[in-house]
């Protein structure tokens, strides 16, 4: 998406690829909103450092890093013995996969790439097959993120108010991203809306994040606190919730996602204002069986005790909010039952939640 | 209540009066809960400043300062003249109703003190009976906030989990507090609980004061983000939820309070918790036909776009957590209808919010 940099409105994408310099180059999104900055990783084990330093956040955005670290990696090598060629990036995969262990696209796009250099003869062919393999994970991303918006840009009627929740934009995949998706969609056809910004306390990064990503398109937007958007909802200023998701279970639509999108599910339902997630394919989770067991996890106290944000003098500085002597528990996920969810917007059509198992085969066709 | 200061645990109320020396006692509430300090006001004008400078918030904290600030400024008038200490007190009373113009409790507070003192003859006399007015205001709020207590008390069970939104604690009125109350009564008899208490963006009450207040008591506690409560009541780790409230229209139940109550009641309703609501009888508005008729304050962008704490070196510091280019919208209240509230726990007993007006002499008297 474009955004203001050094005076000029320019295209970016939140992860890409120099082949020339065999970099890795990323938006550095741990000092946004408050500065913009590209950052290049020169070799893989950067790139493994800057997915788990958060430098690269948001399910696609890390999959196809991981991706590039991966073909990054496999440049790098020396020589044509194809053994230790394959030795070495079993190193760097590793490396890579063990940057976030939790996540699930890093290794499924690192998998795309492996399954790519089966074919190769040599080396140089393997190093070239990994690349293009790569190239195509970050170019299906943001291929996924467009068919979201195409799908979902019709339920954007002009004048229409939008609230979403956290950060589901261009910031966490390659481009465009899939909450914001139907909005850039729209947004770029000339149609006027308003949306509303969760600041999505803890990690505020719809207060950050989103905001800012809505800002450079000079989308109409605000910020509200976690706690505000019941109020509006009863004064009948919002007519529409889009949010992204960390998993949805194939077999039962339930949607598992940032702490709070299950009380905005619910009082969406209360106002009868319909409540749609956007998400591409692989956000599918086909064998989980119940959102009660997805793990969820327990995130520090230090999050909940007080904020980040950048002092008088712009410097990045935490501030402690809360009575010192209190502790904190701090969930970070929560899961949305199907029955509050209008639909599910994915590249392939919007599925009513419960509907898509029985459409798997056109979903992960 | 007690606070552990200076090393000791001692007893002191949010507001009092030091008749010898003339000057209301308050503990300063912006120093809260990074540093307890008391202050003194040494003239009526000192004690406006320090209403208008949130030094003191809370209903009844509020009214309990400024009947006192009405007696400090009748006590230091000169002279045996009649007329001029009528006069006197009109501008004191002015200038002390002004400090905090929206508000009804220094009003009803400072009327209380004004009736009194049509009593006396002399201005010796006049004096006197203002002080003791303005004690007798302070010693009723105490009352009512422990009649809430003992009302609300049997419905803290041993190893209850309860929710609270913002503060309606001590610190809020001159002891005790009103959503409080019933779990310090419930504490000082041994029963066993825990509870949550809601941060409450954007002015972060819950995490600083009422987490604050449960520390020092030895009350089990933790902070959660506003965003989290619906996880955990669909965990089923929340049995009841106590808040207070600003305002309660008498004649329909609905409930005025803090942004955010609104949401904590709807989604207490989608799991079945009770919700209740604690409030002296001066919380009742008997006139206001519609809670949709509530002005409903739309605060400063400031406090959505940031944070208030301490920095690492233990100083006031304010942190910008949003895009720099973003506004917010900041409403500080909801209004919570009756459907959704399961009692009104007042000094007089527990009613259904629909019932209030046809208690109203019960209520009233």
């Amino acid at each position: 998406m474009r955004v203001c940099y050094k005076g000029r409105s320019e295209h970016f994408k939140t992860v890409s690829f120099e082949a020339s310099r065999n970099e890795v180059v990323l938006i550095e999104q741990r000092l946004l909103p408050h500065q913009f900055k590209l950052v290049s990783t020169l070799d893989y084990r950067a790139t493994a450092r800057a997915i788990q330093d958060m430098v690269v956040r948001g399910a696609g955005a890390i999959g196809a890093t991981a991706a590039y670290g991966l073909a990054q990696g496999a440049g790098a090598f020396r020589g044509a013995n194809l053994e230790r060629f394959a030795a070495h990036c079993l190193v760097v995969y590793q490396t890579l996969k063990e940057a976030r262990p939790t996540a699930v696209d890093p290794v499924n796009a690192m998998n795309d790439v492996l399954a790519a250099m089966l074919v190769g003869e040599s080396v140089e062919e393997k190093k070239a097959l990994a690349l293009s393999a790569a190239e195509e994970f970050a170019l299906n991303d943001v291929r996924h993120c467009r068919g979201i918006g195409e799908q979902g840009a019709p339920l954007i009627s002009p004048g229409i108010r939008v609230l979403t929740h956290c950060n589901a934009g261009w910031l966490a995949f390659v481009d465009i991203g899939t909450a914001t998706a139907p909005l850039y969609d729209a947004h770029a056809r000339g149609v006027p809306f308003h949306v509303f910004c969760d600041e999505t306390r803890p990690r505020c990064q719809g207060a950050g994040l989103t905001a800012w990503e809505l800002a450079q398109e000079g989308i109409s937007h605000q910020i509200i606190v976690d706690n505000a958007a019941g109020f509006l909802m009863w004064r009948r200023e919002i007519d529409l919730v889009i949010v992204g998701s960390d998993r949805v279970l194939g077999r039962t639509g339930e949607v598992a996602n940032k702490i709070g999108t299950y009380t905005k599910a619910i009082l969406a339902r209360r106002h009868g204002i319909p409540f749609y997630v956007a998400i591409p394919m692989s956000t599918i989770d086909w064998e989980t069986r119940r959102g009660w067991d997805i793990p969820i996890e327990e995130r520090s106290e230090e999050e909940v005790c007080g904020a980040w944000g950048v002092d008088s003098k712009g410097r990045r500085a935490y501030v402690r909010i809360a009575n010192p002597t209190s502790g904190a528990r701090n969930p970070g996920f929560d899961v949305t039952p199907p029955d509050l969810i209008t639909g599910i917007i994915t590249p392939r059509g919007i599925f009513k939640p419960r509907e898509l198992w029985k459409n798997r085969s056109v979903l992960k066709g």
